[in-house]
């Protein structure tokens, strides 16, 4: 893609102020000075970063995915989701992968893949997501967080990808996971396994 | 897709409170009974709600999408998005989809189509995006927001594929418009276009 110069949109900050320290959200107010040298300011969520993982159970025509079922308070219902979590402070990506696998789902997984990265909230969250793929699940028990409530399905790929073209599916992480898989399984798409 | 039962999920608010109404974002922390009976809280941010617009230009091998290059501060850089923009108060989706291309990109459109919905942040923000489609496009003058900056550019859909698999698009809803992309393309997934 030929994309035009970007040397010119750069906005830079001159301070930085917190607007809110809660239990989970913190949230800033800087000042930037804007491509024309003019001020202005961004609110923003600053966010540890998270994870999703894209569970794969069985292969070949057998193949389905580990999805959840989890009411989200916002949104005001329950939503279809690839299993996902944050970042515990220093946790590597992939650790945090395994391990919400695991506490959300009780699965663990022989393989595992990087397929990428996505940020669902440019305007207004520094959230980073990394996407990663989990094949050769084994079952094991789950363990969620106190407070935690969800429910645990799978599904073959072509309901799902049924379910998001009826607008089944809104969670923005879980159609991104569906892009991949369309991608993967069509073989437009490759993935990097790495045993563990 | 046999989704389990999920009466027992719902999060029910006992009591609101606004933790921050800044210039843009409004922070709520909610106090909510659980599935158990016990008490928890909940903090978001209550959002307008917003559209994402996928402009395809021209047709059929010479079918190009319009696409944006913004800097967007809480990530640090500009990023590779289609035209999108927040609700104003009172405004209809697809007014808002039809303002936004025509602010940002200067373009306007003779068929529209809604291809669905999805939510960026489940977690933490009650924002949903439609999305839309536009087609037979004709370009006329951008006029951006005081203190907007951004450039418009196309690719070719192939393009924009390589770039996703590659890792150079990461906005949340951007991938998710290539996820509709591919299956419009692909001709697994159809919209209903009215003519405007």
């Amino acid at each position: 893609m030929n994309i035009p110069e970007s040397d010119d949109l750069r906005e830079v900050c001159t301070t930085s102020s917190d607007l809110v320290c809660g239990r989970l959200l913190n949230v800033f107010r800087d000042e930037v000075r804007l491509p024309n040298g003019r001020l202005s300011q961004r609110e923003y969520i600053r966010h540890p970063g998270a994870v999703m993982v894209v569970p794969l159970l069985g292969a070949g025509d057998a193949l389905r995915v580990v999805l959840e079922y989890q009411f989200r308070y916002p949104i005001g219902h329950a939503l279809i989701e690839f299993p996902a979590g944050k970042l515990d402070p220093g946790e590597p990506s992939l650790a945090c992968a395994q391990r919400e696998l695991r506490e959300e789902t009780g699965y663990t997984a022989s393989y595992w893949a990087r397929a990428g990265q996505l940020h669902p909230t440019v305007a207004y969250s520094t959230e980073s997501i990394d996407i990663w793929f989990a094949r050769d699940l084994h079952s094991g028990t789950q363990s969620l967080d106190a407070g935690e409530f969800l429910q645990v399905f799978t599904a073959a790929p072509g309901e799902l990808f049924a379910a998001c073209a009826a607008g089944e599916v809104t969670d923005a992480k879980t159609l991104i996971g569906v892009l991949w898989l369309q991608n993967l399984l069509s073989g437009a798409w490759q993935l990097d396994w790495q045993q563990l």
